[in-house]
């Protein structure tokens, strides 16, 4: 494809609505069946991988130098993929929706297959909340940072009431806008309030990383211990001082939850279950955990199971049976069981991916300040 | 590069802050050369196009499979690129920043370089304002929409004030995000307040189609003037009754102003000036205009310009002298001229680009509601 014309970017052609003609990737088909396409006269070697399915797939070149496949029937769910062009692992350059994070790692194209009714995820008749981009100055870690807050349907107008928060955290290489981006996560807490399912309560996403992302974290060894520690400041120093200033929130642990997916799970339960003066709700979604760890991390539950039990409100820990990570999710409920903590172990099916994740956080919300 | 991990994508890692290694790209050098990378032994050739230059370069590859190609020095700026590799036009893989909008035709991979200083874009250590993104329902277009609201810092706390509005439209191919992702808008009305260079503004984003991009306009002929009259009626039905219901804002033209880029820029001159009822400040940032249309589509300034320069406290006009767009922004001025009405015709250098668009922003915001 020929780069922009000189002086003239996408944004012009001259307002008019339809955009240049494209090939069609990925095109959903009545029956569910997706085709994926690629122009590419030029390469020997087209390769498709996704969420839909194990390994990859070979996409096949036609006369026109149009590169295809087709996969499904396929589940309605949300999906991501990529194209491996050449050896050259990227995006499908056809499709708009793209899933970007905090290193390129995480670069990913989005498919959509809908069903016939709205899903649990979707936007649909509604009253919706707010989403809302804060940039603060984290004094603990002398950065200028961002976090997203969700703010219920009402929020604004209730201006005597008070709200809980759930403090919800992105695994690596993402960032804090994936919970709302990918995770669909303020759709569906809409959905659950309007089916009378769940409390209101204010979801708080902040960047999950004490330092950026591909830069080593300093003194003491590095490793991920120190991830979460720097984290772990800016989480309690700078976050929640901010949050209860600037929104009316509860600001006691009986009215404040932590939760986490994958690396933000290692560090929902670590940091939740050493802080039970901070947090009454903890849970971990596929959480990022070290078996060899638990005596260490988690000493002081061990110490005291029966003030731990009293003080945790809920302890959840959900994973997918396919998940590389379910070992050690399964010996994490193993562990508490020895050292007598309640909890609920949510084994599912599926891998390590969104889907487990938006269907976690869906199961879990309606659980939370009961 | 080999896919993900069977039940392992990219969110996990086990709790490691580091990433995979990645080709490192782009890379910036103290002396702002920029070297791009691509580890890609199968393909047979690579080339990279980008605002920082005229035309693509070709990478050249070494013998463990790695392109590159350096540019530069360049200016500390904000440019977008993309890399082609055997034919197919897709983004820079090992770099996390992307840019992205309503069709595939704005995918992009974003470099930034630095200067010695802080630019007039980036967040350093002053106040800021946040970001809301709304979802609503646009009873006009009978459809699910997403716009995103600016308030300026302090807006919270101070609840007896109210403040004026700017809307603020994208160009074709984009979205609601674009203006705080690509185009900083908050952080530079952040930096122009904490200076106090700007009145304090709430700045309206809202989706700029009337359809989705890439469907056609239903009914009466189509093209952009339906796309115009349909999210005309939604920004004027729907976006403006509920910025005013949800904000503590003026409702009348003094405190109104409209702005957009590009198809946007079309879009905010064919609405504000049609609507000098509703609004006081107009302007077009490197505007899709059609001078065939002037007399049809501002027949109502043309028949009383003594009345339009009355309730017309600004209209700006800006674009880029390389931009394709530029005659057309020249002859809408002396359109203008010739029927007599008032405005400010700002001639700059450059092309159709975020990085001209950034820049009108910044000169734009300190003449609001004066």
């Amino acid at each position: 494809m020929a780069p922009n014309p000189p002086g003239r970017g996408p944004e012009a052609r001259g307002g008019v609505a339809n955009p240049p003609v494209v090939t069609r990737s990925p095109e959903v088909g009545p029956d569910r069946r997706v085709t994926f396409r690629l122009l590419a006269p030029k390469a020997s070697e087209v390769t498709l991988t996704g969420e839909f399915m194990e390994g990859s797939r070979s996409l096949q070149k036609d006369d026109k130098g149009v590169w295809s496949v087709t996969v499904g029937p396929l589940e309605p769910e949300i999906y991501n993929y990529n194209f491996i062009i050449d050896g050259v692992r990227t995006i499908d350059p056809n499709n708009p929706h793209v899933k970007t994070g905090s290193t390129a790692f995480t670069i990913q194209s989005v498919l959509e297959v809908r069903g016939d009714g709205a899903a649990f995820y979707d936007g649909h008749g509604v009253p919706h909340g707010e989403v809302r981009a804060h940039w603060y100055e984290s004094k603990s870690l002398n950065a200028l940072r961002r976090l997203t807050v969700y703010t219920p349907p009402g929020y604004d107008r209730n201006v005597q009431g008070r709200y809980p928060v759930l403090y919800l955290l992105h695994g690596a290489n993402s960032d804090e806008t994936v919970w709302t981006r990918d995770g669909r996560a303020n759709l569906i807490l809409d959905n659950l309030l309007a089916e009378g399912k769940a409390k209101p309560f204010l979801v708080v996403m902040p960047f999950g990383y004490g330092v950026p992302p591909g830069t080593p974290a300093p003194v003491s060894g590095g490793g991920p211990s120190d991830n979460t520690a720097l984290f772990s400041r800016d989480l309690i120093e700078d976050v929640i001082p901010l949050i209860q200033s600037r929104y009316r929130v509860y600001a006691d642990r009986d009215h404040r939850a932590i939760a986490g997916l994958s690396m933000g799970g290692g560090e929902s339960l670590g940091i939740g279950l050493n802080h039970l003066e901070l947090f009454s709700y903890v849970a971990g979604f596929s959480a990022a955990l070290r078996p060899a760890e638990f005596q260490k991390t988690f000493a002081g539950l061990a110490a005291n199971p029966q003030d731990a039990n009293e003080k945790l409100h809920l302890l959840w820990i959900g994973c997918g049976n396919q998940d590389s990570l379910f070992p050690a999710a399964r010996s994490f409920s193993e562990f508490l069981t020895e050292q007598k903590i309640k909890h609920t172990f949510r084994e599912s099916s599926g891998a390590h991916t969104w889907i487990n994740w938006r269907r976690y956080l869906n199961e879990f919300a309606p659980l939370l300040f009961r």
